[in-house]
């Protein structure tokens, strides 16, 4: 006859050394069961010592209990030692209180969060972007356009994210943005990025406008840990020289200069600028006349472009920043095929372009990066193959990140994403976030049916929706005689 | 003279078998008419006994009455003894009641009332599909921009709906898509859809998750009753070996093995992960390394691929299934047109594919099914002739099933459906979503002018706002050398 | 000296007889002058015998008062004797009351009146359409979708909308659609329709299901004016041939009959349905088997179609009806270019066509009237050299009209329309909502610069968004070797 | 050892001539480095005398302090002294206050601030549009369809917006339209405007229907101050001949006479003619018959069209004209590129024409400027060579302006705009209008890469969005013999 267990007793065999259930009113140990259960261990250790009944019984079919071997059946429950199961109760939630990383799943839901632990002015700097903010949209939207074409029966078992940049290995095809002022989301600032990008190999290109040092945000690099420098030329280009020259001495971390040239001037941040007034900042009267009138109020954005150069050009500027330096050179905010193909030109000095629009910070309703990947397949496909194509702007899931690669990029950076990660939770944060990216990406490329970076192309994705938008106009412009290929 | 008669009198001649009613101030006997009223019986007997004038006067012309025998005409009703009609009072409704399922009209309300009835946590597993899920939603909107045209001046009187599939005759071209843990939604489980299936001769296709064994499910089949059974390929390839074996024994029911091939990995479907935090689940910490990570909370979706194979290729799994059975092979989840093309090449072996993003569940962003069939149309029509194509994913109302089968499709699938079919009413909400599905696709098909299932065809759809969304890579492929028709 | 009046005298000068107003301190006499006012006389007559300088100041240029004649200045008021005005102060409605017809400017406005008045088992009937009512609400935004081309520099000062239908004259290019029981919306019914259209000289068709007779509808007529009758074929032949004979009686004024097709069976309407379960009647069951069964509650709509045939052919029905009747027929209820072809090849037995989709309460996703239009503009324009094409579903707006006269429509059908002017206020909303369509007809005629209606022409429209969506399906059937050309 | 400051000693150093700031604990005498702080000294200045560090820290990297001179570090703060910081408050905002200009950022928000601000009257006759304002709508939102494409490596330190019109200097490519009835915004009125446009040297077009005198208007004029005169032909031709000659007089500043062709009916514009009953004023009921029926309530708009003539055409007004001015003569409201091929063949007696669709208020569902504008570079682009094209309608953004020249048009105007400044605040309001479209033109040109309004063109600009829906009819009219070119 079946031994009678006490509940109590049953749940004293709570944890992975020994674990009991009760189902059905009959008490198994599961212990050696644990490894070999469909479902994990996790879902079982949860009920340990507990009546499983409930749980079970939907989900599994009858004769599931079969697979167990015989002694695994102890004996019965005494039914009136069991206490009534507790209904089943949401837990409450403290919307205030921080949310534990690992229940952020996506970007979005980081964003929120930051949004929610950040200051008002740091989060206005980061969330803005120019006059209506629709190409900031769009850069994201453009990617939900582009259609996934998963091929079967492939065997993807393996995904390797990996890829080198500028002949550098990497541990992933993601890089982060240079983006101005970490310090604004949290105290760790870039050197929290740095660390978390340690994790992950990634690259992480440094802005110029940062707050911390290119010193100290490299301090920690673990080996072989690539960062790149952004340069704002300055009017004083003396100081841009200088810091080229401090960059040059951690020449073993810092890779690359990476050029930024889609922000001669600082673009209209209306949510930038609205934070000063919400703080009761004095406002300047906008006045008519000279060079100096700001008609805005001036936030974090136009602030920082104070002393930035617009009189850069392909004639004067590159040969003076290849005087300055011998680091690969990254020309950053490349907007249309006719640049890239330019930019292409001047390899190998050029080594690689960015496509962006700044996060849709600097010229409203510009076209977005995908645009002008479509752009350069179709007008200059050779770029590809003279230097490397990055991407940024809009990444929010795996899935844009394997659209844009399949599209020709290189790499794609994320850059209020990290911030937004930063804000969420410092360094943890950002790691969060490109854990996430880093799922996401390998799902998608596994269910393609893609076992690595080199094997993404054109054939997963169906673009015809994106492609009808893209610019024609050289038909038009032939016809007025003023264009056919870009010339120097 | 008239004879004059009290209301109460007439109030007893209430039924089919002695009806009166009082039509301004005359009392009539319609016991005989009946029958022959246009608007049929039911709306008389339910004024029988009654004063109907309020009701039968807007509606019908002066002289109608004349059609009434003139003995009809019983004598007039004595005011005095009408008491005041009550005013049109909505009935109150309570919204925690279950609803009776004749209300239910639509798909989309029994979702309404499954939501209600269910436990969050099934209803977070079936509702759920990845990341944004914009292919879930897709699947739906992609039927509605297929306009239908229909033709007049058909003798429609008559409209067949049945259909084969693999050769065997079935009782609608609509089947039940394998779908996991029926008896999340209700006790009823796979049983109940299998009764509420019997009904309609509507084939079904049982999950290798189900929540009963495939024995139970077709335990009460009906002579002639049709099923099939999905197989998930394991790891341990002899659990599938032995499942196949069991299956066999059945082969008077089961008529046919669906291997799965669209779920390689598990997709990320949030809100199943999510009704886990509710539940206050202790939740691990995303850990990064190895291939254990899980940086969601796990649902029940991650529960169930645990032990599910990503190896599978054209080249060494379909020999291994065609050694290990001999029952027709249907392999579920192509997604492009060139695999369709690939499937094709392993005819006779491989029987059907079934058109699947797995109901958005897999690879967000992917195509809907309808693109895939407009593929296989425009690239290698000869695909249809080669194999039976089948579709599931999105389907809402008959004319999607309709515009399905006019693009070539032999059979429709519908999975949460019924899922919340059974979730709204067990086994009799299941048959009220199967009877409405049947309705409004023979109702489409009648309105269209087509009198059966093989009279469907594009002449009754206009599909362009979805053709010139479809892929059309092949130039671009072409370019670079990469590709020209699929090869094995 | 100026002399000095007391306010209360100048008050009394408050009539077209004598117009007495207070500007700027000084009294007016403006009798004279309000006929030759550039605003017109009614703006003046609302501040007569007031102090006006404050509705005169800002819209009105220093300088304005010397156009009057020197001796109109009468004196001064004294100020003393002026009340302070009273500040503007909307007036408060009361949203229950009827509002004046007046005030109703558009459809959508005359719509909403008539939802707060009729009765809701009437409203559900007007209101509803098959399924998710998509054919319904794009029956009117493809309206908005084509885009109008203004020629200016024309003369266009006179603007005459008359035109001919089956070479009878007619006042407007609008008719009233055949909608049945006209009598659920206000007791004026059908005939109230009659007499707003008489105003008019618009035809008027007559449904088969009227809540008044044929005779009782056309028992006002003026000399001129125009009816059709509607003919649901009968399963009963004989009670269809009887109803043509009474007809027949009256084709002084009954010029045509009309028969309709596109409604084989009841469409899915499940508002309509709805309104019944919300009388709290008793619903059956939804029953399996057999040809009666009807899965939704029935709605007025559903009862109203018992006993109308469904076995309708060209080569049957057409040759009975010619033979039962001699007037011209129409066929209502024409879907696509292949049957609009079909009826051409039938003339002149068969005089006009009315491209229908039954105002979207047949077929739902069935194409809009808009799209055949055009599918006869490119594949057979001989048709509308051959007969006439009318068009109904979704006129909400006189710019509507036009477009679909532009696009070759000989005239456009109202149906809900008419129901809901007359829901909100009888014959005089029925004529309310023809004096808005007709005014705006005119207005657009005049601002595209056409002095009638034979001058609309394609010209005056831009259709490309919609022209991207019609069928173009036969480069597809022709390769199956399916169709080319539309045969009997 | 370093000096104690007492804080409030820091705090008296708060000016720019002697500027100190607490800074980790230390004094720094900034006074000498406002000028070269790279943030500029506004912010700097915003903190003197007090403690800066929580708003200095987060976004300065370590060693940003080493820039200063060392004796600028004059000691430490005795953290005793130091109170408190409050913490960040957002200031309360009096939502009914008047908004101080600068805190308006973009012309949205003007229109906000002017719609509650200024009378409901005015208001409405200003925002309201035709029908359901289709056109209105979509005048702007085409905009938002044209992408920018900006070149990099330009050098765009300047930029210069200055241009001609009819051969005269203007400051600006933006005009203001002629709107009639200026003071139901503010009593500055058309002077208001006229005084803002001097501060930016733009032409002002004067409405026929001014609440002010075209002497009062213009009587401040500046030097080289450009007005034109827009001319709505009366019946009473004498009328206007009268007011051609008051212009003539004033030929120094007005430059053009503006003959408005796009009005010729008034549009039914119901928030317009709502605003009435608002009021409580009388309505008459529609009447039907005659040419005096009005079944609106009549608005300003249509009280403004009285004795407006609507017969004007090519051959009979041109001439008049003619005869009656010999200023330089405007067509304004051409809709379609027939007309702007006719107007160019009366060159040089027409000097330019203005595609106008009356910013929505003419006739709903007519094409945007944008359109003309495409349908001109495709069907007849010798216009531009011929004569002058301005636009107008919609314009909400310097990029919508940047978007219209890069087309060909030569100015873009501002109608409502230009008014909702007036009511945001008189003459400052506008200025404050033109001065955030002026920046918003340069930000954009700078960042596309053009040095000046010459350089603009369609390289800038991807159309692909738009063009696709422009008028492509030609075809058709050929088929049936209509249309080839425009012919007079």
């Amino acid at each position: 006859m079946a031994k009678v267990f006490d509940a109590a007793e049953v749940a004293k065999h709570n944890s992975a050394d020994s674990c009991w259930v009760i189902l059905y009113g009959n008490v198994y140990d599961v212990t050696d069961f644990l490894s070999s259960h469909p479902g994990g261990s996790k879902v079982i250790l949860q009920l340990a010592g507990q009546d499983a009944t409930e749980e079970f019984d939907p989900i599994h079919p009858s004769g599931t209990l079969d697979e167990l071997k015989p002694e695994a059946k102890l004996g019965t429950v005494d039914p009136k030692t069991l206490a009534a199961k507790k209904p089943e109760v949401p837990v409450q939630k403290d919307d205030d209180a921080p949310a534990p990383l690992e229940t952020l799943l996506n970007l979005d839901e980081i964003e929120a969060e930051a949004t929610k632990r950040m200051p008002k002015k740091g989060w206005a700097y980061y969330y803005s972007a120019s006059d209506d903010m629709i190409t900031k949209s769009f850069n994201t939207t453009v990617y939900r356009d582009i259609l996934l074409r998963p091929r079967v029966f492939v065997d993807c078992t393996q995904c390797d994210l990996s890829t080198t940049l500028l002949g550098h290995k990497v541990g992933l095809p993601i890089y982060i943005s240079p983006a101005a002022m970490a310090r604004l989301a949290h105290p760790d600032g870039e050197l929290g990025i740095a660390r978390a990008a340690a994790k992950f190999g990634a690259l992480q290109l440094v802005s110029n406008n940062s707050s911390m040092t290119p010193e100290e945000i490299a301090a920690e690099a673990k080996p072989g840990q690539m960062f790149g420098w952004q340069l704002y030329v300055q009017n004083r280009r003396e100081r841009s020289e200088e810091m080229l020259r401090r960059i040059h001495k951690m020449r073993d971390r810092y890779k690359t200069i990476v050029l930024t040239l889609d922000a001669a001037v600082p673009g209209k941040r209306e949510i930038d600028e609205k934070s000063n007034f919400d703080k009761g900042l004095v406002v300047e009267p906008g006045v008519k006349g000279g060079t100096e009138k700001r008609p805005g109020g001036g936030g974090v954005g136009q602030q920082l472009f104070f002393g930035t150069a617009s009189d850069l050009t392909w004639q004067t500027t590159l040969p003076w920043l290849a005087k300055n330096t011998d680091l690969p050179i990254v020309l950053k905010g490349v907007h249309t095929y006719e640049d890239a193909y330019l930019a292409a030109k001047y390899a190998p000095q050029v080594k690689a372009i960015i496509l962006s629009n700044h996060g849709g910070r600097a010229l409203d309703t510009a076209s977005p990066p995908v645009h002008v990947l479509l752009e350069i397949r179709k007008y200059c496909p050779e770029v590809f193959d003279k230097i490397e194509v990055w991407v940024d702007g809009g990444i929010k899931r795996g899935t844009d990140v394997v659209k844009a690669l399949c599209l020709g990029a290189k790499a794609v950076g994320i850059g209020r994403a990290a911030l937004f990660g930063l804000g969420a939770g410092g360094e943890a944060g950002v790691e969060r976030t490109l854990e996430i990216l880093e799922a996401e990406t390998a799902t998608c490329m596994r269910l393609l049916g893609a076992k690595n970076i080199q094997e993404l192309g054109p054939r997963f994705i169906n673009t015809r929706r994106v492609e009808r938008d893209i610019f024609d106009g050289d038909a038009e412009l032939d016809r007025q005689g003023l264009w056919t290929k870009p010339k120097l």
